[in-house]
C-alpha cells in the first residue's frame, strides 16, 4: 500500500504522459518490493514555473536563459 | 501544534464540505490527543482525476468505466 | 481513495491513539464526502520536537519555558 | 541537496516575492549547514483560503472577520 | 528537476531495494518526461506500521490478522 | 500562517543548527510576505543518506565516491 508523490513542473505533461507515470510507478514497487497494485497511490502535483526554484532561481527564469 | 494535509480527488467539493473536513480534523487531535486548537493547522489539496491513481490507473478512467 | 498525512510532535502517542487518530479521520471523510474507507489511507509523521517550530521557536524550547 | 516546500494561503504573492523566498530560502541552507546551493530545490504551494484552516476554521472566514 | 517522494511502511526494504526505486522511478522521469537525471531527486519515508492506516484500520493490525 | 517542510540529508545536524534554519525561515516569511510568525510553522525531516536519491543513485553511494 505505497503512496508516491511526484512533482514536475507545469509545463503541458498529457494526460498519456501522466498514465505512464502512473503505471511505470505501480509496477516498479510491485516489481522491488512486491507491493500491492490494488492499494498503491500515485499523486502528481504540476507546479507552476515561478514556483519551483534550483539553485536559488526561479524555473521560470532559468527556461529563459537556457532559451537565449 | 499538529499539521494535517489531506488530498482528495477534484470533484466539487463545496465550501461548507471542506469547512467540515477542517473542523472535524482539528476536533479530532482535540480529542484524541488533547492537541491545542488555536495553533492545528489544516490544508487540503484539490487533485485532478488525471493525476491521480490507483491500482496504476488513473481516477479519471476508473470513473468511466464504473459509469458504464 | 483520499490519502491524509498528520504530523504530531513525537511526544509518547500511544498505539491507541494513533488507531483512533486513523479511524477517525477515515470516518470523517466518510461522513463529509461519501469516500469509499477500503481505498482512504492514513500516515502520522511523528516529528522530534528540535525539528518542529513555531514562531521561530523550536518546540524542544517551548516546552521548558512552559514548565518553569 | 535539500528540498523545500514553502506552503501558503493564495493572496496574490508576486513573481518577485516568491523569487525572494526561492532564493532566501536556497541561501539559509548554505548559510547554516553548507549545503550546495545547486542542488537545492524550493517548491512553493499556493492554498485557496477556503482550503487552509487553523482553529478549525478556514482562512476565507477569518479573514472576513478581520475586516468586519 | 522533479522531486519524487516514496512512502513505504517499515518492513525491511534493503539497501539495494532502495537503490532500484530511486533508480527505476528516476529513469521513469527521463524515459516518459525527458526529464534530466542530474536534477531529479526522489526521497523515501519508510512509515512505522502503526501510524499507517488503510480502510481505518493500523497495518500493523492487518498484517496480524492476515497471518492468523 | 505559512508551512515549510524542509527535508535534508540525516549527516549530523545540531539543535543549534535547526534553530537557525527555523528562526530563519520564519522571519523570511515576515520580511518577504508580511505574515504573522506566531502562526509560522516549520518542519524538519532528517532522511538517512540510503533513502535520499539524486541523479538515480544514493547519496550515501555519492559521499563514499566523493571521499575516494
Amino acid at each position: 500500500m505505497p503512496y508516491v508523490n511526484i512533482k514536475i513542473t507545469k509545463e503541458g505533461a498529457s494526460k498519456e504522459q501522466k498514465e505512464k507515470l502512473i503505471f511505470g510507478v505501480t509496477q516498479l514497487l510491485v516489481d522491488v518490493l512486491g507491493k500491492n497494485p490494488a492499494t498503491t497511490v500515485v499523486t502528481i502535483d504540476e507546479v507552476d514555473m515561478d514556483n519551483w526554484g534550483i539553485g536559488g532561481v526561479q524555473v521560470s527564469e532559468l527556461r529563459k536563459k537556457s532559451k537565449s
